[in-house]
């Protein structure tokens, strides 16, 4: 069981990590993230209890939240702040009431990714996706799809920022992520891998729905609008999924659920 | 052309419409409803210019929407406001810059859209979807795959809500769109207008990737965490996509995606 500790002042050092966050979130922190709400705390304490530093919760909140308490380690604490010093804490009404501070897990290099997953399996590469709410539920569906990583090339947004990780429920914390370095040869190091890249673009005649799964797929999914550069559509298999008259494409995240159903499902 | 109005005064009765849309956006308006934004815009404009009451644009974006003004009726004012007053009479920032005032359409029953609709063809029945950001995904996946209409409960949300709108990138303002009557018998609606009812239901053991599709389907989706009634799915064919250990649900938009994907494309 873990320590629990009553805070009353919004002042008090320790729990000095969750101040402000609304701000602070934004500008990253030294190798921690936040995380919040009951549904990604149970997800991130049944995924990776090891790397839970602190959690804040409203002690009304406490008899709910019993079992997750029991899977924590012995050492993490457990701040009992009541809703108004929280919200004072964290700058600004946070309804949910629970807060968790998390430590980043080591960056692992796409290569590496790559090498450790097995035989047949997919993984999602994104390009220059910078919208949480996109991040976060394309790692929704990495996670209900099982997908064995994600790729994000350095012009994409964190996936730890706090409202990546409430949109993917949790998943930004568990699906294995790696970042490309800058200028990065993707469609090389897939190739290297045995991966065959399918380049999402809405224009392309060859359709989804009639892809075979190949063994090893990775999907290249780009920002709506700039969509993924001409050079590595070049190089990759581009997919589209046909719209109806007037409309011209769909949403990044709802793009990435479908492909992932369809590779997931569809007769290879 | 419409009428050019330079309005300077925040105070000034003839935006009176645009006032402080935040919260009264909420509230309801009298069959009125309030856009935002150039796409949009665009959007409304093609696809129902006798609907669009007026519009309010800063000056600096005039040239770029040309093109939108000459499709619009001659008797309708645009009102030209710098950002700095846009932002007092809205009553907070609004950085897109484009707003207009529509009117909501006629009410239709659900009765009245089914039997409009051609043989072959798809609607969706949302019970309960009381989200904004789910209304607006799935009324875009609606648009993208060309479904026939949409169908609400009276438990939804407003479709025609400013942020519902401009999730659904003008969707909402398009798709053909019906409210059932408190109580009204969905499955029996459906059955009498000769459409197959698909619930969608994430422990169903008929799978989608198998399902043939119907030549009409209606598609039922109900909240997240609660899902469709018990009621309503013994009186449909129950419908799941198996997910991955540990996860339990895909977000509510993006299974329309994938549902109106597969209906579209999959073999008959």
């Amino acid at each position: 069981m873990p320590q629990f500790i009553t805070v009353a002042d919004p002042d008090d050092p320790r729990v000095a990590a969750y101040r402000d966050i609304r701000e602070r979130d934004l500008v990253g922190r030294q190798g921690l993230f936040i995380a919040e709400g009951e549904t990604v705390l149970r997800a991130f304490v049944r995924d990776a209890p090891g790397r839970v530093q602190s959690l804040l919760v409203d002690p009304k909140r406490q008899d709910k939240l019993a079992e997750v308490f029991a899977a924590l380690p012995d050492e993490v604490p457990v701040y009992l702040v009541e809703q108004a010093v929280l919200d004072r804490v964290a700058g600004f009404h946070l309804h949910r009431g629970v807060l968790a501070v998390g430590q980043k897990p080591e960056p692992v290099s796409a290569d590496h990714l790559l090498a450790g997953l097995p035989g047949a399996t997919v993984v999602l590469v994104l390009c220059g996706i910078a919208n949480h709410d996109n991040i976060g539920g394309i790692f929704r569906n990495a996670a209900a799809f099982g997908v064995g990583g994600v790729i994000l090339d350095s012009a994409c947004c964190d996936p730890l920022y706090r409202k990546a990780i409430r949109v993917s429920v949790g998943a930004t914390l568990s699906v294995p992520t790696a970042w490309l370095a800058q200028d990065e040869d993707v469609a090389g190091l897939l190739e290297r891998h045995g991966f065959e890249a399918l380049a999402l673009s809405p224009a392309a005649p060859e359709i989804l729905a009639r892809l075979r799964p190949p063994l090893r797929s990775a999907v290249l999914l780009g920002a709506e609008g700039p969509g993924l550069s001409a050079e590595l559509i070049a190089r990759a298999r581009p997919i589209g999924i046909p719209m109806a008259g007037g409309f011209d494409s769909l949403n990044v995240a709802t793009t990435s659920g479908i492909v992932l159903h369809h590779l997931r499902f569809a007769q290879p």
